[in-house]
């Protein structure tokens, strides 16, 4: 495997263990070049895990440089009252996102760069929470310094304490997420920083095994696949792993990737209305989903090509809707995140739309643990929500559910459940 | 299968299929007894999660009452500093705790119970937090009405909204766990309700696939099981299974089960030092670990007996050294809850003893996600605990890490990084 421009500007490969975040030439994004033919013939999973497909994601990486946390083999729950559907869970990962399958990658790789010579002495990325927490976490297993910038106010309580508790250096920034991406990419450039934003390409090397895992359990590629968007490395990553699986015959199709967005941000939409010209940059709004709240995406060409390449789709949601499909589907069980609810309401949105058919097998991948979001979800129960006043239809507002109060005998509790 | 008297005051034998709480002639516990002979000769892992192990859980459910979320497939992670010692991470699970195991097993079963014709109109617990989660989560997938009963203040604001979010009745109760649970066992009394508190069998037989897939990942029996341990079910279910897996021959030793609890709740600790009699219920004191905040542990027979017969230790930890081992399982990447926290605390205090020696291998239950507990994480990183000044030696305090702030520019930025 080696790097090479995302454009082709040049046919020229780099090393894959050495840091680079953009094409020499161009100055435009790399991906990572794999070559299909020297793939085993089929996905080998002698192990659980991201790492029981190292050969298809990272085959020349030494074992000894593999940092894990046991990432990897998400759960596939079906969905209630969607049609053919299920959620694939990438909220029970070790920092409960699916940024931790891509940064297993990362920080392996980066290890094996440190003992191959090259001056690493700090990993750094911008975040609205689940990154800083992923790289935070393979960081300090790893024994490399992390720094991690995240929008001052925009994260999660839940989400801030996860790349202090690790130990790594949490900066708030005044200003919001596009803003701590503009910086981290202009100190990307100083000695010994060493980029993790999905920028960098080995991320998604790691995210692609969501394809890898899906394939396996299901034994066959799904129709759609539903994916929260923000930076859009993810829909990239799944395109990836997705096009390795049909380039090698294992699976026959390709899915349709729909990348969901809400309204207050939803640069990609916007864009899609237009053949997916380059956007223009968003203030980004206002959103429950702060995961994905990026007006500035900087994945946008990889994701470009994989919703063109994959017939995909945009869907772009409001909070309203957001808020109904996160307390719904908490009622059958799952406990989504706002970003999943979001992804949940583009199915919807689908299905309504005829777009997706009965037949249709749909995947929607669930990318944070709903546990990092639950202060938003108690307002919700309680009678509000953190946006204030939303107009919310009747049958989001049945849902609410508030606490009860008793003494402690059981005629009172009796009363109280009654 | 069937069930029977833990103590064995009959060989009478009851359905595994109606509700049956306590002993008919003693009142007091039963257990599931299992049919050696007729399990397969090693578990037959088909499928992923628990239900790969019904063959040993449920063999007599029809499958079309299994009520799944995606639960099992623990990930062994390496401790590090620790010896040959790995965390197995329950927090992964769907409700974020090892309740999930058993929950998926009990709410299966009370769904065959109510096709069958049995009156079950509500499953009831008591909890700490996790319990009325899991309850919760699959008492919506099955669609069978939960009630829930919580100590008012005492359990995490994240686990609070979990049952809210999942439609259970949430009743916070003016009293300690105890009390709640007094007041569960009250109600198990009348007719239409289900208890599922660990009193309740069935549950233990999911917690043991834990046994299980352990196994089935080190392919050996570990020398010790470190479990946070409250009301005392957990530290029985896995001593079920590990017997299993030796009865039948699949491995050749039963590992040392050491229950791990904290001063303010020690009740099996004080009956440890006097041969295991019969524990005076204790007022538990105030602690982090709420989940284990237990003074009168309900399956305390359960726990005798598999502490007597695998050797087993019991620790109890300071406020002080639980706080020290969560923050510095933080700092390698874990993100462990305070209960976690007890039981690797219960493992360095084996270690100093020379109890466990160098070549001894240990499994640490991690039993529930540190999202859950991220605001106890959050005050002492910022410098405090939630129980106010508490005595930290200087490398516990040394380990906190406050946030920074800086404005959007990268000098700033830098200058907060160095």
């Amino acid at each position: 495997m080696s790097l090479r421009c995302l454009d082709r500007c040049t046919d020229e490969r780099f090393d894959l263990f050495r840091p680079l975040f953009a094409c020499p030439r161009c100055g435009g994004l790399v991906d990572v070049d794999v070559d299909i033919a020297a793939l085993p013939a089929r996905v080998n999973k002698q192990h659980r895990g991201v790492w029981s497909f190292k050969d298809w994601t990272a085959p020349d990486l030494d074992d000894e440089d593999i940092t894990t946390l046991g990432e990897g083999d998400g759960a596939l729950v079906t969905l209630q009252g969607a049609g053919d559907a299920f959620v694939y869970d990438c909220g029970r990962q070790p920092t409960g996102s699916f940024k931790d399958l891509g940064m297993t990658v990362l920080v392996s790789f980066a290890r094996a760069m440190r003992r191959r010579g090259q001056a690493i002495e700090v990993l750094l990325c911008a975040s609205t929470g689940d990154t800083s927490a992923a790289l935070a976490a393979y960081g300090a297993r790893a024994g490399i310094p992390v720094a991690v910038l995240v929008p001052r106010g925009k994260v999660s309580d839940v989400q801030l304490v996860q790349p202090l508790a690790h130990g790594a250096r949490v900066i708030a920034v005044d200003g919001d997420f596009d803003a701590c991406m503009r910086v981290v990419q202009q100190l990307a450039a100083r000695p010994g920083v060493y980029l993790a934003n999905s920028k960098n390409p080995l991320r998604l090397l790691g995210q692609a095994t969501v394809a890898f895992d899906v394939v396996e359990q299901l034994r066959r590629a799904p129709d759609f696949v539903f994916v929260p968007s923000g930076n859009l490395g993810n829909v990239a990553a799944l395109f990836h792993g997705f096009s390795l699986l049909l380039k090698k015959g294992v699976t026959t199709q390709m899915p349709r990737l729909v990348a969901c967005q809400v309204d207050a941000a939803n640069p990609l939409f916007v864009s899609a209305s237009s053949d997916f010209a380059p956007p223009l940059a968003q203030a980004a709004g206002e959103t429950h989903a702060t995961a994905i709240r990026i007006g500035n995406p900087v994945s946008f060409p990889r994701a470009r090509q994989a919703l063109l390449q994959s017939k995909g789709l945009v869907t772009s949601s409001s909070e309203a809707a957001l808020l109904q499909a996160m307390a719904a589907a908490d009622r059958q069980g799952l406990f989504v995140c706002p970003q999943t609810a979001v992804a949940l309401d583009g199915l919807a949105q689908l299905r309504t739309r005829g777009v997706v058919d009965e037949g249709a097998l749909s995947i929607v991948i669930a990318t944070a643990s709903g546990l990092k979001f639950a202060a938003q979800k108690a307002v919700f129960h309680a009678g509000s929500t953190v946006l204030g006043d939303l107009p919310l239809s009747a049958s989001t507002s049945s849902l609410r559910n508030p606490i009860r109060t008793a003494d402690a005998n059981a005629d009172a509790v009796w009363a109280a459940i009654s």
